[in-house]
């Protein structure tokens, strides 16, 4: 079968590999129909992240059918449309019955080492903890497949992001970030009843996608600027900032634009090495929560609303690609032609 | 009057200055009956407080009388025993009314610019939103006054971690730092509830108050080892942790303690530049809630614990000085030969 292969910074082919196999009694195999391109796979494909070895699988985002289900697993069948979320989970250890599936003490993320879903198919361990099954009558919908793919990551993402920064009803929320997460994140936002939702962000067609999910209000300065902005815009700052990017700067702009007492939700995977602006969260009590979203546990709860209309995240699915072009796909999205590329495989 | 007064690293006298004296309409005069010398006073003592300048007043832990007070005062009279929180805040504006005092728009701590506690007495700012009466009944109580002095601010500086760090009946509680806000914080962690408090820190004096206050286990090692230890014993980390040092060294030793989903309560002033541990955070969605704590929010329910024989922090004022030995009070804390200094007045 062919999947895609990371060998070294800016260098990603699609190759003949090894077909995925069951394993493990609880595994599945799945063929892939939907992958992604994510945001983060960029650190790597860029030489940011220096643990990532050549010959590792790419790709943490996909749904696809069911070809073959392992001797012990139970709810998921051959033939069912599953989407998987980003990393794959036990389901019954004590993380997971917390609702922190990213934690599960047998789980861990596509790609790596792991097999990755920018390929033709996938080997899924514990099937029964990490595969979603969609109703058959979303076959066939390709538009509302679209809009269910990115419940894979950036949209579970964004939600994280608005529940760990505590948004709720009337709410107002400061999003920093324009990328898929941010996006999403304005859409979760204002899915759990924000009153206002100031974007961060200075690109033009993804500030449209941002008024589109419901931003209010957009502010393109960044730093001291942008702080200040936002402070005049709430008379103080946002009571729940959403941080998706990972950098020094957005942190600080994050903890600058909240408000005493408010709390910034942060899920973008932190690159900082310098110390963020923890004098002004000591000093007025700005809380930090956040981390790699448990997208299991949200999957149902969205699924449903995308179903059922209530939100259409697919807008930041602004490019596709066939499998043989994802290369092309990360050089899109890592020169900002996109914002998130679809991989039809 | 006498106050004492900061005239640069490791010099502290106590002088002659002008009276305290009514100049808002809004404020008390308060004769000091008692004071305490604070860990985060030795910030400026040590020269780590590059903001502080000569001349500047010291202390912001006290209790007295009220000897007069402001034509708008409604609720303090003359006579009245009145505790402060370390800070004053006005108690009408936003922050106030969500109790959170230490963000009020016309707020300000005591010493620096301000008249300081570790002097004969004070001019107090917004005396009706920042002094709380004390009964009568406590009057010549000597025993309970000192068991109500830490009120001021380490206690419930603890208590603000414990909140922070979400503890509630049932939890294990990891406290960072057996100074006395670490020990207040093991005394508070008790108080709310929790099932198992682990106090990691290394002197015997202290250790032996800990035990006092409700710690059931040390850990005496530092770094990985510390959160070996604690990993061990709790068989994957503590979900609440009290993070009371404020260095990047206890930050880590927090973080790396806590469970996944859990929160770290930071309540030390932050003196960090390097990079705190956020990968951890990010992998294990580790929460960071605190900062400077708003214990004018507390003081009432705290005191009542107090008044009423249910807690008493007074242990961790283990040396006491008389006005004019502030300066030895200091160098008795900076050399840790005392966790915490009470000054009579």
């Amino acid at each position: 079968m062919r999947a895609s292969v990371y060998h070294g910074k800016g260098d990603i082919r699609v190759e003949h590999v090894a077909d995925s196999k069951i394993e493990q009694p609880t595994d599945a195999v799945v063929r892939i129909t939907h992958a992604c391109i994510c945001g983060s796979d960029l650190w790597f494909y860029r030489g940011q992240e220096p643990s990532w070895e050549s010959g590792w699988r790419t790709g943490h985002e996909w749904m696809g059918i069911v070809e073959e289900v392992g001797s012990a697993v139970q709810t998921i069948k051959k033939g069912d449309r599953v989407i998987a979320p980003f990393a794959f989970s036990d389901g019954t250890c004590e993380y997971c019955d917390h609702g922190l599936q990213t934690s599960c003490v047998h789980g861990d993320f596509w790609g790596g080492k792991n097999e990755g879903g920018q390929a033709e198919a996938i080997r899924a361990p514990y099937a029964d903890g990490t595969l979603v099954v969609l109703p058959p009558s979303v076959e066939g919908d390709d538009r509302l497949l679209k809009a269910i793919l990115p419940l894979t990551d950036v949209m579970g993402t964004g939600h994280h992001a608005a529940i760990s920064a505590g948004v709720k009803p009337g709410v107002t929320v400061a999003v920093v970030g324009d990328g898929a997460v941010g996006l999403c994140g304005v859409l979760a936002a204002r899915r759990r009843g924000a009153e206002r939702i100031i974007l961060m962000g200075r690109h033009d067609s993804r500030i449209a996608i941002a008024r589109r999910f419901g931003a209010t209000d957009v502010v393109t300065e960044r730093g001291a600027e942008g702080i200040a902005k936002v402070a005049e815009l709430t008379g103080g700052g946002a009571e729940c900032v959403l941080e998706c990017v990972g950098l020094k700067e957005s942190f600080d702009m994050a903890i600058g634009a909240a408000r005493p007492g408010g709390r910034v939700g942060f899920v973008g995977v932190p690159h900082v090495t310098e110390m963020i602006n923890m004098r002004r969260m000591f000093r007025h009590n700005i809380a930090l929560h956040g981390g790699v979203a448990p997208v299991r546990a949200y999957l149902p709860e969205l699924l449903g609303d995308v179903i059922g209309g209530k939100i259409d995240p697919s807008p930041v699915l602004d490019k596709t690609v066939q499998l043989d072009e994802v290369p092309e796909g990360y050089a899109a999205m890592d020169g900002r032609k996109a914002v998130k590329v679809m991989v039809l495989a």
